[in-house]
């Protein structure tokens, strides 16, 4: 597996260098062994790759995340998508897709989700 | 709603123009109404916005399926993000990343359809 | 597709007539496309047909709702139920037979959101 | 629990009377005690209340298991409404249903479920 | 079907006996025949078989329940696991594997369930 | 993380040490990150943990893949839970829970897979 700090690395390209500490430290206490795997092998692997273009990475992962009913997930990834240089109405534009294969209900949750996650970033940036 | 014209055009820029008449015909036969929502509302609406573009709105939709499990419209999505540009790694990329989401037999199923999907595609084109 | 009256007719056929405004504000508010895509397409076509009638169309929409795990909008579509008559005696039996098909939490789930939303309906009707 | 011909009766309401024994057969062989279950509590309980009327209650079904994807029982309820009255247009408005709230994906594969199964169900009956 | 004794031994054993009254009065204002399938199908025939030893089944049931998402449900056995010998690890070496088969947020969501029912067991017990 | 040669090890106590070469012969050329991902992390990582005993570690995995109808993996870990010891009955009880939790097509299609399963195996051992 890569080094320690590949995974922080990227951690900080997606989330945020300033969210970094703050999400650690979450996931640390609901469980250190899958902080671990977070660090080293969702940023230190699956999301270190550089053969696609962070933004494009962001917005699959926003697809994927509507399309499974994770909101928690879903508003970090809005931030992230929004942070790597997403506009609004790309997001939209995947979340209205979302209607078509995961149905109008994904959908409709996933652009509540996205509203109160961009709210919440602009009042915090 | 759009023009009829808006879906089919659009139909051709994801699905190829040779394959429109094939998926028409088959979408027909299967239900008429289904057709008519597929060309004028999925086509003709959802896919017709120009604010996403096409590559990544098809590696999108790629992850949609892949986390869904629809291996039958995966292999379509596989061939229409390789047709506008999306290389074999950047759709593996895709693919590695619905582990961490959907979880590894997701993952695993969705390469076994891309690799039959692209195999495909290289006899036919 | 129909003309953009079939969908503010059928809307109010299955949510109640005092209810459209509110419901289109609100999802004019969350995303003006998905706003468009529910009159149009949605109930403009899919909820227009009148082949099936409206009481059992709106027990299957129950019955989808409840296994999908969709509490926000089985709740609307409890009190759809309701209004085009079907009592709470037949909602009560298609949600025991989601125990069957999707499993005893999405039909304790699912009950549980029924009687806050026959509830609600008795109040304000 | 009711009566142990309760189920009997209401599995030959719903699979049709020459269908019961070869079901039953097929359930013994795989579990002896799921063939009980389904019996004893889908037929016996479930399915044996008569506040729901049998059509209603097999298209319901039919709802439920497109959303879930369950091709294998989901031919075996297209079927079973037929027998109870509705007509392939009635079932074709569910499952077109379906997109709405489970995505095209699952109303395309249930469609090609259903004229499979109605194809096998006329060269039978 | 067994005598309906069974049943609440069953219930008793993996809810705890102080839990039993309150959950079944519960479930009977919630609908009476779900409270029946419970008491008389879940858990006096499914969970009665004494093959399978407690703790396993308890654990299976808490891996089952994290990969649907069904935190309310979730809460409960995380507490009946505990109370049938197993340990706060053992549980968190299920739902760490969680992340392998449902994805990362399935497991994140399930641990911060898990938390909040063993603190709430600690305190009441 | 931990060493390459855990991962190995670990995957032979639960693949059976004689699959593991086919295994990742199938895998590397499926995908090499994928091969690489399960070898370090799934098995390097979360299968490596001692506090939960490999049978129920393996029967929670059966739990997980059937209420997931991921039937290809399903059929690897029934062999695999025969192979650290559980007994086909325990297996079975195991399904027959997930008529429970994830509706009884979900706990059939499960059984159907175990029995095509366990015949392999008995006839490759």
């Amino acid at each position: 597996m890569n080094e320690p700090e590949v995974g922080l690395t990227t951690m900080a390209r997606f989330l945020g260098a300033t969210n970094v500490d703050g999400s650690r430290t979450y996931l640390e206490q609901l469980d250190p062994e899958l902080h671990r795997y977070i660090v080293e092998f969702v940023y230190g692997e699956v999301y270190a790759g550089d053969l696609l273009d962070p933004k494009t990475r962001a917005l699959c992962t926003v697809a994927m995340l509507a399309c499974l009913g994770q909101q928690l997930q879903l508003g970090v990834y809005v931030r992230s998508a929004s942070r790597l240089g997403a506009s609004e109405e790309e997001i939209r534009e995947v979340l209205r897709q979302v209607a078509v294969y995961a149905g109008f209900p994904s959908a409709w949750n996933a652009l509540a989700t996205m509203q109160r996650a961009l709210e919440d970033f602009e009042e915090t940036s």
